[in-house]
């Protein structure tokens, strides 16, 4: 990030970055990353253009700032999951939280993100570091449940997460595209294949006979 | 779509539409689609600006005219389906053409499409006639799949269907944003899935006692 009126050294983010980053994510959604300005997000956030370059030097700047953001909102709602509660509804709870009480806003951020992302290796690199952060709270988190039996010893772990994966992606990109789209229904489609999932993607066992 | 120098009127495209639009998703692909100009397009398909306006008139056009191209093939697709065969094998053979065989470009395009689409009326309503297309061929196949007994009598259409849209519209996002995406390992996922959920998505039973 290249702001010069830099976050709190805690890593927080100031209520003036709170603002920016919230405004942009309205005039982003609205208008399209490539056609809103620096100028529109200072309107939208209440500021002069000339404050608005103190805290983010470009739109770019802007773009990973709000990325840092879901990256860091993420990993905290992962080091809140109990490991001695049952995994799968916790992890149903939090991916609620972030399909659908946030605004539809979010979905089409992310769409743009993503397209972005597409041809824009420093953009891609963000979407990597919040996979690995998703990526990372999952994996531990299927490993405790597979040790304390809630899930099935010789689950397919790789394949399990790369479909969920797939499906939340699919989740967001639907969400975005269909202002029809029903977000309460997709997401109970998307934890109710989660749960089938768990019981059917296993791995072959080595010692069994095949006939 | 508004071009000038129609394409024949069976339906099918020219020999020229065909080579702008291939041009096109080249260059979308490359520069993104609200950084190439019609110019771009023009020079990719080795042609003059001025001729490559006599068959689209716009980026818009063009867009459109991938669109229903995509459209036009998955619904050829469809109707070249079995009823007599195993549904399973044949949606999986149909989506590895389009998921693996084609280039990564296509996902690109598609992600750009998207994203464009989440403020832009028009493309929505292009990308639900693509949806609408894989959603009835889905349908009917799925439909047949329940009488002939090879899908449960009770499985749960609707969610069944979600499902896999979801995961293949993460498909495309995965092998757009990461380079290094295993796009077959990835089909191979969402194929076990689907052959999975067909077997958990299912309708509660009305006259199953619940304990």
């Amino acid at each position: 990030m290249t702001s010069i009126a830099a976050p709190p050294p805690d890593g927080s983010l100031s209520e003036r970055h709170i603002r920016i980053l919230d405004a942009a994510e309205s005039v982003f959604a609205r208008a399209g990353f490539h056609a809103a300005t620096m100028h529109d997000v200072a309107v939208e956030a209440g500021m002069s253009p000339g404050n608005l370059y103190r805290y983010f030097a470009s739109k770019d700047a802007i773009i990973a700032g709000m990325a840092e953001r879901d990256r860091a909102q993420i990993a905290a709602d992962f080091t809140q999951l109990d490991p001695a509660g049952a995994v799968l509804d916790q992890l149903e709870d939090l991916g609620r939280r972030h399909m659908i009480q946030k605004p539809r806003e979010k979905a089409i951020i992310a769409l743009q993100i993503w397209a972005e992302a597409a041809r824009n290796p420093a953009m891609a690199s963000m979407c990597a570091d919040i996979d690995e952060t998703v990526i990372g709270g999952l994996v531990a988190a299927i490993s405790g449940a597979k040790a304390s039996g809630e899930l099935p010893a010789n689950l397919d772990d790789a394949r399990f997460l790369q479909a969920i994966f797939m499906m939340a992606d699919g989740f967001f990109c639907r969400r975005a595209v269909d202002p029809q789209f029903d977000a309460a229904a997709g997401a109970d489609t998307l934890f109710a294949a989660m749960r089938g999932l768990a019981q059917v993607l296993l791995l072959p066992e080595p010692d069994e006979a095949r006939p």
